[in-house]
């Protein structure tokens, strides 16, 4: 059979002659933008062929120029034999007027960027030791023999132990004969020994870093030494099906042995991880010596098993800021067992570690620039403030930008739709997909650019209402009412069309509205204008990048400068990862907590008046939004 | 039936009319010396009656003067009515010449008045706080506020939390209504919340102390704020059938899950006592904040699960000198779960923390004196020091004198025989047991005793070999060899004669001498001479009290001034009531630890050549016992 090789993702079929090569691309799993589903008349399937292929384009959708290139349309072009496809660049295609805004993480080579930019100050750090075998002259206990040497090491008198290291310990150093490695813990200034390992394991120093999402887990292996990222997996959390936000989280907690469960469920979800981790990464469960764990207030609560009840209802009261250095072992995190868990502190019962993580990360707190940091997850926590002062807020938005709550919504996985753009004229719809691959639904960013292009392209109304007056077959009645066709089934790996809904857009609305409130709260309450921030963090789990213009013009985002933002990407991740690296990140983050006003919106009625003004594309007050003014 | 009352000891029989006296003494549980066995001819059974007896002596063994006073032998009268009678004291029987020393700690009324000396700082310190509830002006967590207030009591910053303690905190808080009682316990520098109970309760603060020897178990409750011992119980260490001493115990914990059964095993023997205690005292196990252990290193070890291969081979090297703190439940003691466990530092592989503990309690450290503390135990320990240096030995005395590997040795429950006389003409003997009851076997006390007299009566040579051409029926050949009657079967609970035998003295010999071997080697490897010594504090689980003169008769003790020997008792124990009414007590211990130099006497050869000297009653060399010339 014809092989049929897709560039430049080197994936490879082996397809019957007289194959399509759409349904070709499809096979391999390939994305080709094919706006019409295949039928040769929006002429956006444009490949690049070498070999054996046979073409017809009746409605001469290339240019001369473009067929003499080798181009053809794919949906119009069958197999022949061997063939290689060149699939333009689906951001190329999509690149005009579509620019990137400054980012500091999205992908792995600039988290590694940044990790290496660290300084070596690892949360657990590792020294290889030669120690004097003992004599009848000199016949100390192990562990007074080895602390005698980490005391000089670490130039300081008091040394603790880990007590369950003690059961190994003889055997260890015997095992290395003398010459062994220390993993070293900081337990507030306190040294703490908290592993030996036999030879000098210096080189093998691993970390796992985890954010906590209410939907989303994410987890990295970092190796400390080599300061580089070695794997990252993500999954949703195995509390969802116990209940989608924190509240149904905390009434489930409070039922039986509910908390148990909930414990167990987040514990599960990050074994899983950690095994896909591990057998990608090679690194062995026995070498990770510490996790550095960050998650809302909630979810850090869930982490440890600590009762939640007190968070739920005024005057939301949570059970720590600072949680307790556990071990692995303790929560019920087997496979990592005498992994020291280490997690970022809460300021507050809606103000959690994953935003003190993102804090750090972004780097907000290190200069005297007026910023805002805005985490758009479940919830949108958004921080103002500098080097000298930090003011706080939560606001429930609603999984929405994650995927949840939206009927084809997914995580930031392969084949999620992260940029849509559609015609003014005919509403065809061109997209990308993460890793090229065929659609498996649209995530954070994706969702935001299909409410900007809907909108401007008159699919949408200003109260978020689709116009079923439009003659097109994308505009349609579906099962739950109005929808707009953002990827036909050929397309997707999905087996059915990916939609956007008008109760989709509902919460989508209600998300950014509640985002955008909070930011005009907290910017109020402190009395500066809007225009006075200088830079503006954007972190959240919404795909790789995200795309300023078109998150201002659903009024997601203030109308700033698009230099002034920066996207920090998972900023929570992010931290974990740093901290692994340094580990002042966390002490850093232990000051945050602590010099944090929080500002609690519950109960504040002007936060109840710009939620309802906010209701609205962009915005019931277009004067705040003065660059869309002419904007279509 | 008649009721016969028995004076001092209350005890009360119901016996047929025309009972012998002696028999229905022996069903109330009471001991009357008659050491011919009742059949009237020793003369030592005088008792007083009041009421309806029916008496008669043969051989007229009465004065008139005990008979005008009511006295009769209780081996020739019978019950006729109701009936008083009146028991002479043992010890006023054996009180001439056997003078006590000045006692440290022996009875309970000892321990308490060392406790209420000891200045309030207690190892779980309690304090009752006040605390603001939270409200939407000031809603920090649970902890903070918890803290907060701490941190104002304790006038640090630094305060830890128990992680453990974090999950009920809530509750807790709630639960008394924001007026709680913090426990607090120091590890090193750095006060950590331990526990937290609704309401006030700093009244409540129990500690558990516990002796661990190899051989016994002694537990005792500790009422912190009264500082009075609420109750004591003491029984064999649970490990006794898996080795009888430490090298045994060390063989088997090497094998398979040897390590583990033995941890269990001396786990579950402090479950039981613990049991007892907490029926007998009624203290709930949730009022026992902490325990305070001390055991030689082995036990210490093994408590821990922490192997013990490399102490048992030359260069003898523990794990650990100072165990790392732990909490109950993480050794499977159960109900104590969430107590913490402090244990007394060991020294050496062989010198352990019973004896930090004991020479903490016996003050040597406090004076300029040049002081001796030895510990009888399963080991012999001696220290020798002052405020100023401290040296320390070990030596393989075996549990002869704990009442194992002697036939009829027993530890000093109640029925112990802990005092013996001999009659130098008839061989007859007179003995006090402990609480009065009918003999159950020979504790340490006795044992020392026994030998004396049997040496002095010449029913021993300086040899230690039993003159088996004494015309007496206590001197005889037994199934072990020749042996001594001390008790025959009438007055004891046993159902046998209780005896001594020439293997018993084998062994109780070498005990002995491995004791003053040690003490000669370390007197002399710092140049003193046994005469320079101004304290010797003697500690054992002998019964409750040791009689210098004996002790120093056999050679177990050096020759010199009974007004410088104190009995401390079970040292160990004692160290740790004291460290949980005074914390301190186990800084001090830190010290001693680091401070003490250990002298390794198992390679020593002047060791061997003085045990060798030693294996003499009292010694070969005789002119270190001047005081006994001329004694018979």
């Amino acid at each position: 059979m014809p092989k049929v090789v897709f560039q430049p993702s080197r994936r490879e079929v082996e397809v019957a002659d007289g194959e399509n090569l759409l349904q070709a691309a499809a096979k391999a799993d390939v994305l080709i933008n094919a706006s019409c589903g295949g039928e040769g008349t929006c002429g956006k399937c444009k490949v690049r062929v070498q070999g054996n292929v046979k073409t017809d384009d009746p409605r001469s959708r290339l240019s001369v120029e473009e067929r003499d290139n080798g181009m053809v349309l794919a949906c119009q072009s069958t197999v022949a034999g061997d063939l290689i496809v060149e699939v333009p660049l689906e951001s190329e295609l999509l690149g005009k007027g579509a620019a990137r805004i400054k980012t500091l993480a999205a992908t792995t080579s600039d988290w590694n960027e940044r990790l290496a930019a660290l300084s070596a100050n690892p949360v657990l750090s590792k020294i290889a030791l030669e120690i004097n075998p003992p004599s009848l002259e000199d016949s100390v206990s192990d562990s007074t023999r080895v602390l005698r040497e980490l005391r000089k090491a670490l130039q300081t008198e008091d040394v603790g132990i880990d007590r369950d290291l003690m059961q190994r310990l003889g055997g260890i150093l015997r095992e290395g004969d003398w010459r062994v490695t220390a993993s070293i813990l900081y337990c507030g200034a306190r040294p703490i020994l908290a592993n030996l390992e036999a030879g000098d394991t210096t080189a093998a120093n691993y970390v796992l870093a985890v954010d906590i999402g209410t939907t989303t887990i994410s987890a990295q292996i970092v190796d400390v030494a080599a300061k580089t990222i070695l794997g990252e997996a993500s999954s949703y959390n195995g509390q969802i099906s116990l209940g989608e936000d924190v509240i149904s989280r905390m009434v489930y907690a409070k039922k039986g042995d509910g908390l148990q469960v909930l414990q167990s469920r987040v514990v599960a979800s990050i074994e899983q991880l950690l095994g896909k981790l591990i057998k990608r990464t090679k690194v062995r469960a026995a070498e990770i010596g510490a996790a550095v764990v960050a998650g809302n207030t909630v979810m850090t609560h869930l982490l440890l098993g600590v009762p939640t009840d007190t968070i739920r209802e005024a005057p939301y009261v949570a059970a720590f800021r600072f949680a307790p250095l556990v071990k692995a072992a303790d929560i019920g995190l087997q496979s990592l067992g005498r992994a020291y868990v280490l997690a970022y502190p809460c300021v507050a019962s809606y103000l959690g570690g994953d935003i003190t993580s993102g804090v750090v990360a972004s780097g907000l707190i290190h200069g005297p620039e007026l910023s805002l940091y805005i985490d758009i997850g479940t919830n949108g926590e958004i921080v103002l403030g500098n080097s000298e002062w930090l003011l706080g807020c939560s606001c429930s938005a609603g999984p929405a930008f994650e995927g949840a709550g939206v009927k084809d919504g997914v995580r930031s996985i392969p084949g999620a739709i992260e940029k849509v753009s559609i015609d003014r004229d005919d509403f065809e719809t061109v997209f990308d997909t993460i890793g090229g691959k065929l659609a498996a639904g649209i995530c954070g960013s994706g969702l935001i650019d299909v409410m900007a292009e809907m909108l401007r392209s008159g699919v949408l109304d200003k109260r978020g209402k689709i116009d079923m007056d439009i003659d097109c077959k994308r505009v349609r009645q579906g099962p739950y009412g109005p929808e707009f066709v953002v990827a036909w089934e050929s397309m997707t790996s999905v087996g059915h069309d990916i939609v956007i809904t008008e109760v989709d857009v509902d919460n989508l609305m209600r998300a950014k509205a509640a985002v955008y409130a909070g930011i005009t709260t907290l910017v109020d309450s402190v009395g500066v204008h809007m225009g006075d921030l200088e830079r503006v963090f954007i972190a959240g789990s919404f795909g790789n990048y995200i795309r300023v213009k078109e998150a201002v013009s659903i009024g997601l985002l203030p109308d700033l400068p698009e230099e002034k933002y920066s996207f920090v990407g998972n900023g929570s991740l992010l931290g974990c990862a740093m901290a692994a690296v340094d580990k002042s990140k966390l002490d850093y983050a232990a000051e945050i907590t602590k010099a944090m006003s929080y500002q609690e919106l519950s109960a504040d009625n002007t936060f109840m008046e710009r939620y309802m003004a906010a209701l609205f594309l962009p915005h019931t007050d277009e004067s705040q939004f003065p660059s869309l003014a002419g904007d279509k």
